[in-house]
């Protein structure tokens, strides 16, 4: 059945902008297209370039909170809301309105304060999100794409502002130039689909890891759903709830992962972007497969 | 089981604020608490306060919602958007930085952008609505508490403002008092928590009626049902969809409808508002509903 | 010297856009331009299309602003504001933010706002303003232009919504209706420069009538000069301010009145208005007299 | 004359809050109350604590903004506009809208643009500055005060968060931390009243220097001139107008610089501000010799 999905999408193959705020991303193939699906039993199954690694980008997010909210609920919930914005990712305007209190943790003010939250709880945050992903695939090669990091480093003026603007409000903890190159770090590792698919895998099994153990309550499972439901596509929430009808969360690097809930995980990634930052075969990919398969959440 | 559910909640009764712009919303007895049931197959069960008829306010905009687009998708989602939209729900700001298109059908101007196709489709679009909340209820009793809809009408100014603000954009089809008359007549139908699950029952049918007959297609059942989850509750969508798990639209009378879709619809009732305008024993119940039945979304 | 600047802008006679959302106006000729000069002894001179009348549209505002202050500074700025806006002057969002209070008198919520306060005083404050204008510029013949009045009314979806906005707020005392129809009406006032500088005159005369008696205190006049300058000329005010360097009041009629205080008044009035609403040849006309003359507050 | 403006204010002193954001501002003496005014000829007279030194802070961007002035008009107000925000002096929100164009030169954004400028014209703008300062006030010992400037680094989240985010628009020429430095020892400059005055004196004089040379044209003087009646106080700047009548550019040490233009300028100095942050007492000392000269440009 993926194979079909790989067909039904060729033709929306390089459709859409590949982004290009940085050189590591703008010369990737627009033409790529992959696709993995993890069970619950941890068996993946992918179609298409479904085992070549792209930048994860802000799919990061979602994993960033995990781990935060694995350490206790805590602080957190103070220091950032969980409601949809309606405003662009990276805007500072609803912050300056609630006065330095980001919306949710998936615009980008809002992953800052969870990365500054994980540093808090571990120190070296990319560090542990990245072998937290290296046991959850079972790839002991992932690592950060320091080319990739670097360059965002330098085009970093508006997580910087971000950042420093919280800061003013008293809302981040660690020096501010730690904060931003955590963050930078993991928005910078490298996966296939195969091994996101695997990585998300614990949010389809109500927070249970590969091995067993438990990563988070069903409760904080669900909550983690539920945000990438109303907030993981940008201003496009809306829109990517009623066509493919389950939680998503996109990076502009054209990975999306997305979970049905009981079932399973599914990463797909295709770089052409678009207006509102969603890789555009990719939504339409995750269309043809609920579609396919019955699955949805309404 | 509902009967479990009200004893859960009886601490809650009382609490919260009940709405008091209006004199016949003020005066309701806010220790009120009913719960109903629907399932698939039309049976309704129900507990507490649930054959009390209640002011549906709000909720009234998913069901004109539906009756739109049963009519066609036609020119609906040119004049407004399905994104949340992260303001109040009779907030301006939004609508004049995007020129007079509302965020969602669920705000106060959405609704009255859907309220005027319906004038523009049926003519008398309350009377359209009565009829078929009374078909679904099997209630021919119902009607528009006319006490409410004076009221209603005598303190209509934010309401006149938005539809003279979208008229200034083009984005009004019909006049404006007839259009602030007919949604006011459809916000003031008096309810039960039975006549209103029955009624809703359709959204848990993907789209099918009481009669067998088709009122919308599974995908505009599911893309109603996804609007409700992203929008349905003011500014508290992220925390419902969290707490509670299940699409679900409230009103200031204190009334809340939720869908499991595939399942049932759950009307709960007691008129006591949280801070956001959403029913404190009601979102309360509704997530007693799901933890004791398993039933979530995520 | 008024003939030297009818010659510097003649180039620009035709220049901008004339005002079109109303038929009356759109019609107007574009290369009409007209200047007049009224002294503290109430002597005038002109130059141009000096006596041809038009429509003085917001320049009104100064006027209802003056008449309301002229029987005591009551409670109205209680009930709006004396700053700069930094928004459009049909703008919603202020008055959101800032709870119903119009940032000043003349931007349209405010005047809307001082328009409510005659009414309050007088009940007929269009005919109020009627006479006033009359008596001070000698012309009996002044009169409100009905066809105007009657589009405006057509036309008055935005002033609708700022008043029914400003009521919902609890800032508005007498009916809606009644406020946008004499506001409407005092808008629709045609007067000629001739006219309009005599009127003007008393606010270079520190608040003293053509007839010696005071309508404002030194100080009032004085606040109303100061309004004018900060406020005056829309979202422009700044570069007015820089470029003429005196205090002034425009209208989308072409017209601007402008005060030397202690000297003189001066009206201009060509209808092609730029990009903010100010009149192109006017702004240019009172930029050459300034400078002809050396008058300047700064 | 001098004295009894001081014993006009004598009762407001200590009356308001001293800014007590850095430790150096919050320990000044709220009781200190200093005036002084400096003629065309360069004569100055001064009352009360006139000769005691205090951080010049804002008022440094008037100075700042005639030293990349005089040396031409070149590309500034390409990057930064001159009318009212309406909006926080340390506000994002308009700079969001405007993509990353301050509204005018006083506002924090604007006047850390001009420094930009500056410092791109002559490398190091606050030598630049205090060079100019000695020059004009005949004081050889202006400095900057080491410790504010410090402190001020060690608060600047909102700064940097500013200066960013118009870096993220491409509108910084300079190293961010370059640009911040360099603003922050300019507004930490300590000066008396005596000086200024004596420093400020240029713009009174249409632009030429205490030495006769000219600092800027007539035009340009009167352009700095109308930006700080427009702009000049704050979210205050249509009150101050009203009220006082003359240009004036305040500052959080309680000092304001106002300007009789043709005639003189007037530095007041007194640390409790009021809710926008300008000096209790200084504003009414303005209030009162304006008064008692009868001078104001209305």
């Amino acid at each position: 059945m993926l194979g079909r999905v790989v067909e039904e999408v060729a033709p929306l193959r390089g459709s859409g902008v590949v982004a290009d705020y940085i050189p590591a991303l703008a010369r990737v193939d627009p033409s790529c297209f992959g696709i993995a699906v993890a069970d619950l039993e941890g068996r993946v199954r992918g179609a298409g370039d479904w085992e070549m690694p792209f930048s994860m980008q802000s799919i990061s997010k979602v994993f960033t909170l995990a781990l935060v909210l694995s350490r206790g609920d805590g602080t957190l919930w103070n220091r950032v809301g969980r409601e949809p914005s309606g405003n662009a990712f990276n805007s500072l305007i609803q912050l300056e309105h609630e006065r330095g209190i980001p919306r949710n943790p998936f615009i980008n003010a809002g992953a800052l304060t969870v990365t500054d939250e994980l540093i808090s709880q571990v120190g070296d945050a990319s560090g542990d999100l990245l072998e937290f992903l290296r046991a959850e695939s079972g790839n002991p090669g992932l690592r950060v794409d320091d080319e990739v990091a670097e360059s965002e480093v330098a085009h970093g003026d508006r997580n910087l502002a971000l950042t420093h603007f919280m800061a003013s409000y008293g809302n981040v903890c660690n020096p501010v130039p730690t904060v931003i190159e955590q963050y930078v770090r993991q928005c910078s590792i490298a996966m296939s689909c195969r091994d996101l698919a695997l990585a998300g895998r614990f949010l389809a099994a109500h927070g249970v890891r590969r091995d067993g153990s438990e990563l988070l309550t069903r409760r904080q499972a669900k909550r983690i759903n539920a945000i990438m439901l109303t907030c993981g596509t940008y201003d496009a929430a809306g829109e990517f709830a009623y066509r493919v009808g389950i939680p998503g969360k996109s990076g502009v690097g054209g990975g999306i992962l997305a979970v049905v809930p009981g079932r399973c995980a599914i990463a797909v990634w295709s770089p052409g972007l678009d207006a509102r930052g969603n890789s555009v075969a990719g939504v339409a990919a995750l269309d043809h497969f609920t579609t396919l398969t019955g699955w949805s959440i309404f």
